[in-house]
């Protein structure tokens, strides 16, 4: 099955917005073998965009197209895609009782630009969007499909997860791709595919392996592909019980899921509590933690003790320790933790001080330098880290991985 | 003047890569008038490659290729052009010498496939590229030109500030282009839409609107196109003070920057300080303000009063309070922002305390509603809000709004 993708926008052509949809889009359709042979990004003009879309239905199967689809006077692609089908555009009162619904609920009363999100094509196939007021279409023309998605990164995802993918997996019938991520955390790309040569050079040739890096961890993905499902299944199987052997501390899901879910669930299943005592992270690992639906249960509640007196005052760090070692250091942060476990009457506690940067970095400790801290019933651990310069990028990078040590010490007590 | 970015290369096709380098050349282009029509993204594939380029040579004036310039056997992107306008490749011995002293200065010996990168096409222009052993190509076919350039991010910008933008330059004669992006707050897309109706409908014809929605705000992009960038500045900016008497409160911003900047500037401007007492947005708040370089100038901490007993023992919230009132309610989020401007000794705090959801709903107070207090030297506002019911939207959503009701409280004191 060969696809090409449509983005819709002049934000992406003068320039001002990277085009991450497509390449969202693009990812999707490979991991289950589907050859993306074009990407194209158009104008908000409804010449242009028939252009591409006569353009695409020659060459594709499948024609994804995205953005265009609001409630304002710029987004063009329901108009275009009526005329380009010969389909009139009719009120649909499945839509419009949705867009009404999804309006109350934000205490937001329907206007005449939202009630026009209601008029689609006839005999245009509606896709449902759950999460936003701009609903997917589908067009079916001779073999050809297409589908139209809105913009908003946010909700093309959710409608290429719920209608798109299983829409199109049913008519991927002979050849099966089997995919399996590995979640790991705390070691460089390239130190990790230094590690893993050997193992990598002896995978089977159908099964191949892609390092995917972000910040907060780097993702393995095995896709295996062949005729049976189940026989792929425990050949990727016998693989990752090969690689949990190479770097157990580093595995931390074998779905992919982040750090905080998994941390969550185990917490949650022991019935196990957590606070948190944050300086140089500002809060993002308590926001992390509470960003998991039902983190009430287990997560308390934090201190963010930006400053040496709410550190101090808060949370009962000696003034003299910060004087002695300084605000980023084991001792510092070790006082850190045992006092957040107290205040809040945790079973666990983390603390983070460090130097986010991208100044206040010493030759003693550089820009980067970070200690995290775990108080739990035995005591408390710290460990010092070493990141980069990149101020966001380390706030993300410590704040996982505090919570990866958290996992292990959590691990150990079992 | 138009023009076409026409990218190279199997990574952006399977989802590995984000194309950024026809964003940077779009934004290059855009800045200089020129209009970019349409960016195409195809594989490392002569015939799709040649299909591309004819396309574009029937819609652009200017065409700009990047990728498939390296000398690993999947770079075909000269030997495609050499085909594609019938110029055999023949030995250039100018970037034969380049290339030779570009490798020897990084201590390599040239090879083979080093030498082929010096095949020019006859009649081609080479653009040469100090810093990469990819020259860079120009093509003149008649009033068309077409730019090859290399995929190396690094070295396609190189190319294009020193080669492809000084030779457009020459023949852009008038066309300027002047964008403006108003950053606003707190409207839904379309009702905002709706109170501009008037306003845009009276925009002058050169003058364009577009919206581009994020959770964290509402952006209004103004482009204008005429001859004199002066003339076109002065005529957006009539536009904008017209704009900013309908919505005062909206507008956090008249350039490109998030509004946890904006609020940094005012209190760091005005040596005012600001700590948090979070419960909903489990320190997201935080996070979004130290995520600014330089915030612990002005933010001296929080508290993530994520349990009642956390609101009561570290804050001082009354227990009655919540018991008569709940913890989602105006007279809880006051004490808290009154109790944490204590404990911090700050100028103001914010506080926060709603339902993200997607469970704890009830009808009174159903899922998304959020109350945001800001406690200041003249006392505490309080506002109730109501979002919708995905929890990550609504903690995204709540923090930037109670960062704008924040700054509309600092411009008062003004």
């Amino acid at each position: 099955m060969v696809a090409e993708i449509i983005t819709i926008g002049d934000e992406i052509l003068i320039g001002q917005t990277v085009d991450t949809n497509s390449n969202y889009i693009a990812s999707q359709l490979s991991s289950v073998g589907i050859i993306v042979r074009q990407i194209t990004a158009v104008s908000d003009d409804p010449y242009h965009i028939k252009a591409a879309l006569v353009n695409a239905e020659q060459a594709a199967d499948v024609i994804i197209m995205t953005g265009g689809l609001g409630p304002t006077k710029d987004d063009l692609t329901i108009k275009t895609l009526s005329d380009f089908f010969g389909m009139p555009l009719e009120l649909n009162n499945e839509v419009l009782n949705h867009v009404e619904s999804l309006l109350s609920a934000r205490g937001v009363v329907m206007n005449d630009l939202n009630r026009n999100q209601a008029l689609v094509p006839t005999g245009a196939i509606v896709l449902p969007n759950k999460i936003g007021t701009a609903s997917g279409l589908l067009f079916e023309r001779g073999a050809r499909r297409f589908f139209s998605l809105p913009g908003v990164p946010f909700e093309m995802k959710h409608l290429m997860k719920e209608q798109v993918m299983p829409l199109l997996m049913l008519q991927l019938n002979d050849v099966v791709v089997v995919h399996r991520t590995v979640m790991t955390i705390g070691l460089p790309e390239s130190t990790l595919a230094e590690m893993l040569t050997e193992w990598e050079d002896n995978l089977p040739v159908h099964i191949k392996l892609a390092y995917l890096p972000s910040p907060t961890s780097l993702k393995l993905r095995l896709s295996a592909r062949g005729n049976s499902s189940e026989l792929l299944e425990s050949e990727i199987q016998h693989q990752i019980t090969k690689l949990q052997q190479i770097i157990p501390d580093n595995i931390f899901s074998l779905v992919d899921e982040p750090i905080e879910v998994v941390v969550g669930n185990i917490l949650s299943n022991n019935k196990l509590t957590l606070s948190v005592a944050e300086s140089c992270t500002g809060g993002n690992i308590a926001h992390m933690v509470t960003s998991v639906e039902g983190s009430s249960r287990y997560f308390m509640g934090g201190v963010i003790a930006y400053s040496n007196t709410a550190k101090v005052k808060l949370i009962g760090v000696d003034s003299g320790t910060i004087e002695t070692y300084g605000a980023v250091s084991g001792e510092v942060v070790s006082e850190m933790a045992k006092g957040c476990r107290l205040l809040f009457n945790t079973d666990y506690a983390i603390a983070i001080s460090g130097i986010a940067g991208p100044g206040g970095g010493t030759d003693e400790k550089p820009v980067g330098t970070i200690w995290i801290a775990i108080a739990g019933p035995e005591g408390v651990v710290a460990e010092r880290h070493r990141f980069g310069d990149n101020r966001e990028r380390n706030i993300i990078r410590a704040s996982s991985r505090a919570l990866n040590i958290l996992r292990l010490e959590l691990l150990k007590k079992k």
